[in-house]
């Protein structure tokens, strides 16, 4: 693969690199003007997502304006459940909703799984084939999926919510049907990245949005097993985890085949360091917020990250973009990132 | 004082119990019938909350239905920036709501704080001592307050939020109004928990429920040093601070005047011990959504808790009682505690 910018590659190869490479979650969006121009064109959300060359499009926008180190390709975590035979609708300013949510053993019996539902998936292929085509090798394309728990998390709560006590309530008291659950959906991931990765991506990312909602005992029955064995399943390509909020089981993940850990803005490096050492590559982890501040705050907080964290850092926020933070705010950090460089010893 | 159950303040003072204190967070609420009997025939949340006699019967219901080991008076935290001139609602189904929020510095200054602010919250003060004639000494009274942040983020966000990133933005872009806002709600927390003392709490917690929301860095500069003027404040009884979220601020709050901590339940006792030893007394952290399970698992649960945090412990759940939690779920919980005895050596 001969990409012009492969900076994240070599990042996660344990490369000794000259500055480390920078993306944004969410980097595709309403941070930019011409997202939102063609976002307000269309009939909605859904329409962008399952429209290969719309996708496309999007995803390749912030590297055209920000000048990022890779593209991550547009969609959306639930597309997983929709393959799987749980509709969801994307409500203006609501968020996910599903019109009928799991509440039974049957309806967990007759969801797909695995290749027959991956298989639905196909305008996500497409979607990763055109934005290889459009990127022409600038930079590597990021493929991405839900985690497990996340999923069901929708899936049982049917949209979003402070507490998903109702996907957590499923848990305590069907913890049976939540493993055959987690499993169609492991099955269904693993399919899903599988063809992704065929399709074209250079790394998969795996997104455990609530994470932090378990307790660890709970965490680790019902989330670490089915990321461990994602992670075991993706050959060829590496693998970013993000088990957002779930700061106790950072030493679990440290242990599968992840090459580099995600993490939220309310952990130190040091203190991750601290528990697992140098062993994986770190992602993030600047509070989002922080892109609010004036552009000379921004330049000093990205700075003392990259120190804080040293090498074997991909820089990153710690949370998706804010779809209101200021374009300038994000050029800032980013460019600070790209003038920076490594001291040598 | 004389309480026929002081097994509360005997944990607190370090002493050897024979079993650990039981309280919940909201145990005066939708979890109990008489709850919402009293309060369907009510005009709304807030007269509930500002008629003494009425609170002081919510806030003993849920002594004589669980039986707890104490009682917390029945308020709201948002009754500090209503005492300081800005006005919330509660609206059924949604939470709290500001229709003016803080936008400038003018709006900062001209807030009323300390005593002046405090003296208009004479009807909590009632409450207190109603409750305390109520009771008539059959549990310590807990007294609360929000921590200086949280009720920040409220004030300036206008409601409950996923992110608080308009309350985030105004520390980023405005460091100087967001600490001259703080103290004056820290000036007035410490003349209202000193007026609930006098009108006879026996313990106060201090709730900083939006935590975990900042980053480390921000943590110590927005919020820790006001705690812990807080906690130094408070003399004569003692104080339980409950930081949810923020795990990286636990060894800090360990220096500072606070005999307790409060624990999320996404946080083991054994790392906490790691982090501070045994020199707090610890208190939580059950998942709330634990009390969804069957019985047998509530009690298997209830116990290994009790096991992990050994003594200096007050059960509790890591985070306020869910309203739609099972009342035999809650009574399991609290009942396997009072039928436990801390093995002897």
């Amino acid at each position: 693969m001969n990409l012009d910018n492969n900076l994240l590659l070599r990042t996660l190869n344990h490369e000794q690199v000259e500055r480390p490479p920078i993306w944004l979650m969410r980097q595709a969006g309403r941070i930019l003007p011409q997202y939102r121009a063609l976002r307000g064109s269309l009939s909605g959300f859904k329409e962008l997502v399952s429209t290969p060359q719309l996708a496309a499009e999007v995803t390749i926008q912030p590297v055209d304006e920000l000048n990022v180190d890779a593209a991550i390709i547009f969609s959306d975590i639930l597309v997983i459940p929709e393959a799987m035979g749980l509709d969801y609708e994307m409500v203006e300013k609501v968020g996910p909703s599903f019109p009928t949510t799991i509440k039974s053993l049957a309806q967990v019996e007759k969801l797909e799984s695995g290749d027959n539902a991956a298989e639905r998936l196909d305008y996500v292929y497409e979607a990763v084939r055109a934005t290889k085509k459009g990127l022409n090798n600038r930079v590597p394309l990021i493929g991405f999926s839900g985690a497990p728990w996340t999923l069901l998390a929708y899936m049982v709560e049917g949209g979003g919510s402070k507490t998903f006590s109702k996907a957590k309530k499923m848990l305590y008291q069907e913890p049976e049907w939540s493993h055959l659950l987690l499993s169609k959906i492991t099955d269904t991931i693993i399919a899903y990245l599988q063809n992704k990765i065929a399709a074209g991506v250079d790394v998969v990312q795996i997104f455990d949005s609530w994470a932090g909602l378990l307790s660890p005992a709970q965490y680790k029955t019902f989330a670490l097993p089915y990321i461990e064995k994602i992670a075991a399943s993706v050959k060829r390509v590496p693998v970013i985890t993000f088990a957002k909020g779930a700061h106790h089981a950072i030493p679990e993940i440290s242990e599968f085949e992840t090459d580099a850990i995600g993490l939220d803005w309310t952990i130190d490096a040091a203190v991750v360091k601290g528990f697992i050492g140098d062993k994986k590559i770190l992602q993030g982890n600047l509070d989002p917020c922080q892109l609010y501040a004036k552009h000379k705050e921004i330049e000093k907080s990205t700075i003392e990250l990259v120190e804080k964290f040293g090498s074997k850092h991909i820089v990153n926020l710690g949370h998706g973009v804010y779809p209101d933070t200021p374009l300038d705010g994000v050029k800032t950090f980013v460019n600070t990132i790209k003038n920076y460089t490594y001291p040598t010893n």
